[in-house]
């Protein structure tokens, strides 16, 4: 492929040691090797989730995990509601919609995370669930999991948590806050290649899933949970071998570290880059109180585009642009997965050198 | 993983030249360096397919490509006639069941094809149209779909082919023969990890997918195939971005021997397999005029496990055993992608071995 460096929203920088362990022999899937990986892998995937629920592996596109999750929680008619703060909120809306759920949208300002009174100023009692995205990667904003969910506890809602671009990157557990789903994705915080979508539900959720009158078949959780808890553990159908070893190889890597190490470099890393872009005289889009700790977006006018092509074309680093009406306005550097700060000052070096160009 | 040697109807044995393809760096998605690999990939399924028509590639099994076919052809309450010769005849049945689709089914005895005559008795002009499986792995039976699509040729009605364990090692000329949905998956004959699908559409289905009332966000063929027709060619969502430069790498290898080549040898390598299994004095399961290039099914009653277990651990060769009623009565061989006469000897000489101690 290409040896450049990978300053985006996800897919990111993956390991080389991650990256080898899909260089090796094909492994059949109905093996006892295959069934050992996948255990281990579901248990380093309760570690990383914070949780004591089964992790489900699919593999798909975060985008289909985040389908699976309606198909199997809701009916059609079902009334949601969900926090937008940008274009994969605004994403999982359209998808809800595809399906049929009565989608009552809570839009907030970009650039701002959801205020928790806002969501409970907008909960009426036909509403199920509360679907809200934890990391923005669109405009770099994270909302605050922890007192959504604490604003919710006792009430009969689901929470349904976007963890895609936050999960293992940004402090979020699952069990201790309350939260009913998650689901995250490969190519993000935790440095695998994409390919592959993780979800896991409370207790509370799987009771709604034998209640869900959507038609399902690939996306099935009560058949891939049930496979999962055999003595041999396995997929419902063919999973992508080496891309479970691949994450499997990623998972080890944060195990060793600590999550919450893992989380406080990705703080370390992501102060750095915002202190360095302000310094270079640039302006952060993203309001303060909702800084993400995995992407920042930075407001540089009709620069924009040439910038990011610059820095990919001189100095080969790809950083990404802005999307929706952001588009040729911001910037967005990813700093999450495997990152450190020699990488962050790399491409805060080579940005400034591309704005003195530009 | 391991070293040892694949000999199971997928996933298959992947060439070294194509898991290397996949310990590159990560690339981005949105880079011209995939651009140009995915278009790349998507001219060399055209041949493959032997199709003029673009083929979309998403992040999923098999199972996910044909429930993606059904979700954008149909609306609830059409209705199919599904032809089933085996296990997944009858899986694509349940899938479309479970898709609100009035499916007649056709059930042939296991261990046979499909005749045109009975597919053609069976025929209602209610029948929007007729699915079928080229290769059913649990019987090693294979179809004509040259004289179905022949039979069928004037009727109104769309021919659904699942050739996951067919395409790339049995011959299969989609626009010649007129067929107008072709769905398989990266880990058969492709030679490739699983993980991908790949689906193609006539001109007539594409017709279809217009008035299709069936709820679908991620296996959305419209915006796949606007996407994959950009200037610069994506995916609507983050792609399997290794999985693609795997494939892309195996059906450079394909394209290299030829395709005809490749029919051939798999020909070659099936009459090898199944004369040396009857050499051993063993019974082919499968009805001599529906017989598999991909995978040999032997009858050798209550060994079967006990067989299939020591041929893995004494000499390192996996195969699979029976599914449904067949569980514990066969021994399937497969013998497809990265597959020659060396690796079915020594298949052959373990499983002498195994006969005689078993």
């Amino acid at each position: 492929m290409n040896e450049k460096l990978l300053m985006t929203p996800g897919p990111t920088n993956v390991p080389k040691r991650v990256l080898d362990s899909m260089s090796q022999s094909m492994m059949h899937h109905r093996t006892s090797e295959f069934s050992s990986m996948l255990s281990q892998l579901s248990e380093r995937l309760k570690y990383v989730f914070q949780t004591s629920s089964d992790v489900l592996t699919f593999p798909a596109a975060g985008t289909g995990g985040l389908e699976a999750v309606l198909v199997n929680l809701f009916s059609p008619g079902d009334r949601v509601l969900l926090v937008s703060i940008g274009v994969f909120g605004d994403r999982f809306a359209k998808i809800a919609q595809a399906f049929g759920l009565e989608v009552d949208k809570l839009e907030v300002k970009w650039g701002m995370g959801a205020a928790p009174q806002a969501i409970s100023d907008s909960l009426k009692d036909s509403h199920k669930a509360v679907i809200v995205t934890h990391n923005e990667t669109s405009t770099a904003a994270t909302n605050d999991i922890q007192k959504i969910a604490e604003m919710l506890r006792g009430e009969d809602k689901l929470l349904i948590v976007d963890a895609v671009s936050s999960l293992g990157g940004i402090e979020l557990r699952m069990d201790e806050w309350g939260i009913d789903a998650v689901v995250t994705a490969s190519q993000k915080a935790l440095m695998s290649p994409p390919g592959l979508t993780f979800i896991s539900l409370s207790e509370r959720a799987w009771e709604h899933i034998g209640k869900s009158k959507m038609p399902k078949y690939y996306w099935d959780f009560e058949k891939a949970r049930a496979d999962l808890n055999k003595a041999k553990p396995q997929n419902p159908y063919t999973p992508a071998v080496s891309l479970v070893a691949a994450a499997d190889e990623a998972l080890a890597m944060i195990q060793e570290e600590g999550l919450e190490n893992v989380w406080k470099r990705h703080e370390l890393v992501a102060k750095r880059v915002r202190s360095g872009v302000e310094k270079l005289g640039l302006k952060i889009y993203t309001h303060g109180d909702y800084l993400s700790n995995t992407v920042t977006a930075v407001d540089i006018g009709e620069r924009a585009e040439s910038v990011k092509a610059m820095l990919e074309k001189e100095h080969g680093i790809i950083i990404s642009g802005g999307q929706g009406h952001l588009k040729g306005r911001i910037i967005r550097i990813g700093h999450m997965g495997c990152i450190d700060c020699e990488m962050a000052d790399r491409t805060l070096r080579a940005l400034e050198d591309c704005m003195n160009r530009a």
